[in-house]
């Protein structure tokens, strides 16, 4: 077999291999034969670099769940912020301290650039704490050297420098704090390493590390630029060149330009590092920082304690997603929708007998299920053990060939179900098949469908789909904020006339729906034109709470507010129908 | 500073270390040393492991769209699906056959079990073929020896001798196609190296490979269970074991179940193999397969021809979003929407005198700036390169340290604008502030949005805004699909009457909007209720077309319906407006 592969024509040109700018010689390297048995310690620096790289920045509400979620999760040094660079941040360190709401065994740490009105502003902002981490930074690389700061090794050594003697300078103005300092020669993987050792070597001569106050020193991938192999090598080489290295923590800050943040993490660790900053689930400056979800979760896999807690990895989740704005993806390590979840019937197969396997053994030897060694194929955890759960997911292809339930609603009717509502629908048509894979028509999915959410089609012999149904609507706005809402609907067998007034014509009609004795509270409503142009359809879904039940309902009009309405009727007359068999099963005794 | 982290309580009782269970002892390892310095054979996987773990499966249309992509883009490899286990994916390498859609340096590739009657099936599939790949597998992992198969060694050898005989058999029922073989010891990361290297050189000694007809040996990281480095010792142990070594083709199929699967490739490269499977942006099982776009232009960074355009990369993302039904999350490596931004002020100002060093030096050196080596700071591409574009995002925080933006708007006015909006109004608010970065009060970027996309509040001097308003609506619906609107409108100092009538209110309003002039498409409509319950106001977004203008327009009322027309007047008020506005311009001669 013949490599038929031809030239991109991309402009490699451009690019200059990473080795011959920034060669590591280290033959004798021990790293790629350590194996990890302890975490590191962590540092969460969400509240800053992950922050930082927000298209909206944290509010302070915002700002204080995600640290109470890094404290509750077990982190012990979180980094605030960059309180000299805004006031949002000085605030927050303010906020942080006056409020007493640092945990004794918590550490602040906070950022600073090399300069002294920063430096200064940095020592006051964290004043009155009980101990903090002041971390200094400037940027080390041959490129920013040359077009950002145009100076030479020397200079930037006396940009750090610097730095270092204002910090102590500025450690006299807060006598009742203990001040660690962590030391980050930025752009770390553009700069040659002697020079990298040479500086963080000169600022130790001003921090002077010793066994009760050691100096974090931190050797940021800012850009990820080579492979991991080549960064934990470049670990092992300043590890060996640091001086005091017995009084120095080293620390990592990698980040995932190249998708290999992770890798660097671990193999930088086995490289000697002590310590590892990162965000939850890899938010942070383009690409992220490392992902601390995935590197804790990785450990506990190999029996290690994360020494953090994700035994509910949902709820850390939801939490980093409202701080962040920004959703975590369906395969995001440990955490996305789609990780437990088995499609095809030989993984779903290997997954029962895995099962199987387990329970039996459980048996035999009267151990409980949840204490077993976890064993199951393609599941490399219990999913359990992260509060979540594992999904066998029938998928439903169309005899057509056609795609799934969802993808086949929006292709053939131009349905867009929301997330929820494809689940609950999921279940619905498994319900009426009975099926374990396999496929089924477009047509059986459209009938199932019509027939769970729709009325029957008019003139059709079961046309009294369901108790409501709405005849004609008639809406009227003056533009103050109340509409009124006359309309006809047959309940039952009869068909009445019916009046509601609400700021809008929903709100209108579930005054109207509560006179029937339906209390019902709306929780999600979602609308979409099924077509361009104007003269489009529009489909309503609306997600209610009808009695105890929560369920959606599905609308389809020209008139979106008719939509809005028929989809609130579909939502109803599926409570009364479950109501009605609930009552049925009741009385046959089932 | 002491390390204050404590027992998690996460139950790592229950799982051992990869090393216990598999010791690889490679004390002479050489990969760390080595250097990427070409291409691998690749081989894109997107049409069958990638679609295997679609929500929803691809259509024909959809698979026939991505199968285009991986061919346009250079992959000469592409396995095209399980035919023996899939109606659908059997059709499909029917159609590329006969369709004759597969040029002649692209060889198909088709995944078998080895049962007689699904490699029958197979060898069936690809009938006509010029060229084909058969790929067959069978698990081989203790844990699925013992749960699934429970059966020994030589049990598995067997099924793998059995398959591999019936593929030389049926292989004669294709005599016009050039038949190679692929065999994957499936769940190779849960088994031991030697009996994954006896398994492999035993089926070779059916399959027999020469110089003309190789033979592809399949590593899988079914299930990444370690860090990569062992991968990649267990790459280079059965490179040195595998018989035939020079006529075998040694392939790589790492999945990412701990955020690994990049470096595991990489990594394996350097350790002996010669060939790459994945899927573009890393879909696949669970958290997918490695990512191909990260592997490609990570090559790419390092001046090594990727033989694969990268060339237009959102085009690459729309497709394959498309194809998939899945997002590309906003930190994907290369691709997402937030790789090429700069939020901070010192990135910023660092990535300016980047741009501006190579300018000059453009200019001292007579070459243009396009052919320049790359070398700006915080960007390791240059985004053009990738069909990208470099985005300094203007970060505006309110004074009261809340958010930015979108989230003010959100948190304080409930309005959730649509991502295109979103960077619209960006654009208006830097545009209004001149603002590099800093802080803005919540009312002034309220302030802002009000007077670009909503009419005054009553009873302001300036109300009448715009040249359009509603001042009243009645709409009726007979529930056969036509909505007749009644409206009263301003226009600009008039008071009129009219009437449309439509499929429903937005399409009867734009016919209104067409008798005064105005030329209007509805290309995107988005409707949310401002709070929960019945009585909340809706907002409604529209995106039109107003002559050559594409703009969005903003509808608040408690009407739905009524929010939407609202929506539609605030974007023709818009579009009239930056016509008078250009007009001007042109009478002042700017």
């Amino acid at each position: 077999m013949k490599n038929t592969q031809k030239p991109s024509g991309m402009p490699i040109h451009r690019y200059r291999p990473y080795h011959e700018q920034f060669p590591t010689d280290l033959p004798d390297r021990s790293w790629p034969s350590k194996v990890i048995d302890a975490a590191p310690m962590w540092c969460a620096v969400d509240l800053r670099d992950g922050n930082q790289a927000l298209i909206d920045p944290m509010s302070p509400e915002r700002k204080r769940i995600m640290f109470d979620l890094l404290v509750r999760m077990g982190y012990k040094q979180i980094e605030v912020g960059f309180p000299s660079a805004s006031q949002t941040d000085f605030d927050f360190v303010r906020q942080l301290i006056e409020e007493d709401l640092i945990p004794d065994d918590v550490v602040i740490q906070v950022l600073t650039q090399a300069r002294e009105e920063l430096i200064a502003r940095t020592f006051e902002s964290i004043r009155g704490a009980k101990q903090a981490i002041v971390h200094l930074y400037n940027s080390t690389s041959i490129l920013q050297r040359d077009v950002v700061f145009r100076t030479d090794k020397q200079g930037i050594i006396d940009i750090a420098l610097n730095g270092a003697r204002w910090c102590k300078q500025y450690e006299q103005t807060v006598p009742g704090t203990t001040v660690y300092y962590e030391y980050s020669p930025e752009s770390y993987t553009g700069t040659e390493l002697e020079f990298a050792a040479e500086i963080c070597n000169q600022v130790m001569t001003v921090f002077v590390p010793t066994p009760e106050r050691k100096v974090i020193i931190n050797l940021p991938s800012t850009i990820e630029m080579a492979t991991p192999n080549v960064y934990a090598d470049s670990i092992e080489w300043m590890s060996r060149h640091l001086h005091h290295r017995e009084n120095v923590i080293l620390s990592l800050h990698p980040h995932n330009d190249r998708g290999t943040a992770i890798a660097a993490a671990e193999l930088g660790y086995q490289a000697g590092a002590d310590r590892i900053e990162g965000c939850l689930f890899g938010n942070g400056e383009r690409t992220g920082n490392v992902d601390l979800v995935a590197l804790g979760i990785n450990l506990m896999t190999q029996g290690i304690d994360p020494q953090i807690d994700f035994s509910d990895l949902d709820e850390i989740r939801r939490t980093a997603e409202y701080c962040n704005q920004l959703r975590v993806h369906e395969r995001s390590p440990w955490a996305g929708d789609l990780v437990y979840t088995a499609f095809s019937g030989s993984h779903q197969d290997a997954i029962k007998k895995g099962f199987e396997a387990m329970e039996a053994a459980s048996k035999a030897t009267g151990t409980p299920l949840e204490q077993m060694e976890w064993a199951v194929p393609y599941l490399p955890v219990d999913p359990k053990d992260l509060g979540r759960g594992y999904e066998a997911v029938v998928r439903v292809n169309s005899q057509s060939g056609k795609g799934g339930v969802a993808y086949l609603l929006k292709a053939d009717h131009k349905l867009d179900l929301p997330r929820r509502l494809q689940i609950e629908f999921s279940g619905v048509v498994q319900q009426k098949t009975d099926a374990e894979g396999g496929e089924v028509t477009s047509e059986e999915i459209w009938s199932i469908f019509r027939d769970e959410y729709l009325p029957a089609p008019q003139n059709h012999p079961d046309d009294k789909w369901g108790r409501y149904e709405l005849l004609s609507t008639r809406t009227a706005s003056d533009m103050t904020g109340s509409v009124t809402l006359e309309l006809r609907m047959r309940i039952g067998d009869d068909v009445e006339e019916a009046q509601g007034v609400g700021n809008g014509p929903i709100a209108a009609f579930l005054g109207v729906m509560a006179e029937q004795g339906h209390e019902v509270r709306l929780y999600d409503y979602v609308e979409h034109t099924m077509s361009e142009g104007g003269d489009a359809l529009a489909a309503a879904y609306v997600e209610l709470q009808v009695g105890d039940k929560r369920l959606w309902g599905v609308g389809i009009d020209g008139d979106i507010s008719t939509a809005s309405l028929k989809a609130v009727v579909s939502a109803v007359n599926r409570a009364v129908r479950t109501e009605q068999d609930t009552e049925q099963e009741q009385l046959v005794g089932v």
